[in-house]
């Protein structure tokens, strides 16, 4: 069921093999991921692999019928929407779901990959966007496509990569705020190294320059991503004199935390201050009150991954591209015009 | 590397596919959950692997590296906890977790078991535990040993599993109550077809009853363990004449529930009503007022099935056994002594 074409000059295992001055068996671990090779060996073979435009043939569709999902740490929310709408689309097209989680350092170990090439999953899909070039090319020689999911860095323009328009929901936010009559906004940006936030951020800067608000970078304070940061920052901008009678926050745990921030100063969401999340996590509508926050289709986004790199897997020659799902403001009663 | 013992009087398979009239390559499609055999036929020699006893010997264990974790739907916190143990325990394990959702019908397609057979998994932790006498024989008899985790029902006596102390849990919140100064306590209760609900209500009804405190059954109700049965649960007890001054929610979703009617009925959460949850999911501790609930160890518990799983996996022989771990109340601001 292989649609990829053999490429007339391409490199057969042997004559990798006699390249390497190794046995096709060595070869085989290696392409295999497998154990009893040396570090140097390995090295060479996966050398020759890359240079000779090596890409295995599509076989394991038929054997092991998984498709990869890795993440740095499955600890939210967020993740479970993403598993979701993997797992949806893995099903109907008859695949399983490997769920790994490489420990929260934006990096894998290299056992991880070592797995992958084993296992010979039909695709990977990454919740992170900085592999390693060596593992880019050992997932190509291996014909294993991968996609990244909603990228915290720059991607490289050779990855195919599902995000999200980051951009226009922070300007619907900070528009939301300045049609209630807002002058004084502030934001608690998400942490700014991951280009998510500062998409973000910058949606909420053309808000204001549109309405010719000046923007006060005081106003703006950042954080991990935490509940806990929302509390701290939250804290900090709301006991100020001049403190602000709106924030937006990069994403809800941050305006979970701003709530908390403002109930333990005495202040009453909306009443004294409005709030913006923004993923539009289950808990938003748990809330008190319910948030108003820009809506991010997480099961969509992962969905789109996953049917992206199924098609990448038909057509390994396919143009790689980068797909923005749109995001929309979701109005609950956080949001009110500003007192007085 | 297997540990099993091969019975001296185990049939082989030749023998089976002459019992059965067929080749040895029909018993191994059906063994391995492949294609290409009509239902009479493999019904025929499933009933002969079970009667005869047969368990296939451990080999795969080398070379899936594969543990399974099926649930009937992937939507809720509590579920990315039982992910992220499971994940834990197979990742220091050296295993990969294969994620299935059934769809939620509390019974799993023919296709999912014939994928399990196929892959052939150390080892598979269920989320329910009404698997059919078929399914059981089937992955009896192929060696893969599963653990029910949390179980919904009764659980079988012939099926290892792992859950709470359900009971305890009832009764610690529904004491914390009594302690405060509490006499009228409701109980929104979980889906009484589950076990775990029956238990918490039992235990609910054991403390009052230690407190010599009449049970008022119109102070009981059910919900789907989902925030909306919270909310209609609650506006019901709320606006009655005589309504509770305190109300200990079946889990945290449908406390969170609790606490929307009560805002809509303008009362304020721990002043006019306490509320106790139950799981301590993420979001308790982001509400406003942090939620009073009994913490569940679905960490631990889910750690605690996946080393039940591999070490049956290592000794099939072992005795099966049901593991309860230990619940603990957590106090935060939801609860307060009735208004005098």
């Amino acid at each position: 069921m292989s649609l990829q074409k053999v490429s007339p000059g391409r490199a057969t295992l042997a004559e990798i093999a006699r390249d390497a001055s190794v046995s096709m068996s060595t070869v085989s671990k290696v392409l295999n991921g497998r154990a009893g090779v040396s570090d140097a060996v390995r090295e060479r073979i996966e050398g020759l692999l890359h240079s000779a435009g090596y890409s295995r043939r599509g076989t394991a569709y038929e054997q092991g019928k998984l498709i990869e999902l890795v993440f740095d740490n499955i600890d939210s929310e967020w993740s479970l929407q993403i598993i979701r709408g993997v797992e949806r689309v893995a099903r109907e097209n008859g695949l399983s779901v490997i769920l790994t989680e490489s420990g929260g350092h934006l990096s894998l170990s290299p056992d991880w990959i070592d797995g992958i090439l084993r296992r010979q999953p039909v695709g990977v899909i990454l919740l992170f966007s900085n592999l390693s070039i060596d593992h880019k090319r050992q997932l190509a020689t291996r014909n294993i496509p991968f996609v990244v999911l909603d990228p915290a860095g720059d991607p490289d323009p050779d990855v195919a990569s599902v995000g999200s328009a980051n951009w226009a929901g922070g300007l619907a936010a900070t528009r939301h705020l300045v049609e209630l009559g807002h002058r004084r906004i502030a934001m608690v940006s998400g942490p700014l190294a991951m280009l998510c936030s500062r998409a973000r951020l910058s949606g909420y800067r053309a808000a204001l320059e549109e309405a010719g608000i000046p923007i006060d970078p005081t106003l703006v304070d950042a954080g991990e991503f935490h509940y806990e940061d929302g509390v701290a920052a939250g804290t900090r901008l709301l006991s100020r004199a001049d403190r602000p009678t709106a924030i937006f926050a990069g994403n809800d745990l941050q305006a979970f935390g701003v709530y908390e921030a403002a109930r333990m100063l005495g202040l009453v969401v909306p009443d004294d201050v409005s709030v913006v999340g923004y993923d539009d996590v289950p808990s938003a509508s748990w809330m008190g009150p319910k948030l108003t926050t820009v809506h991010q289709p997480l099961i969509e986004m992962a969905e789109q991954a996953t049917r992206l790199v199924l098609a990448l897997r038909d057509d390994p020659h396919r143009k790689l591209v980068r797909i923005d799902l749109a995001t929309s403001l979701v109005v609950r009663a956080s949001t009110a015009p500003p007192r007085g």
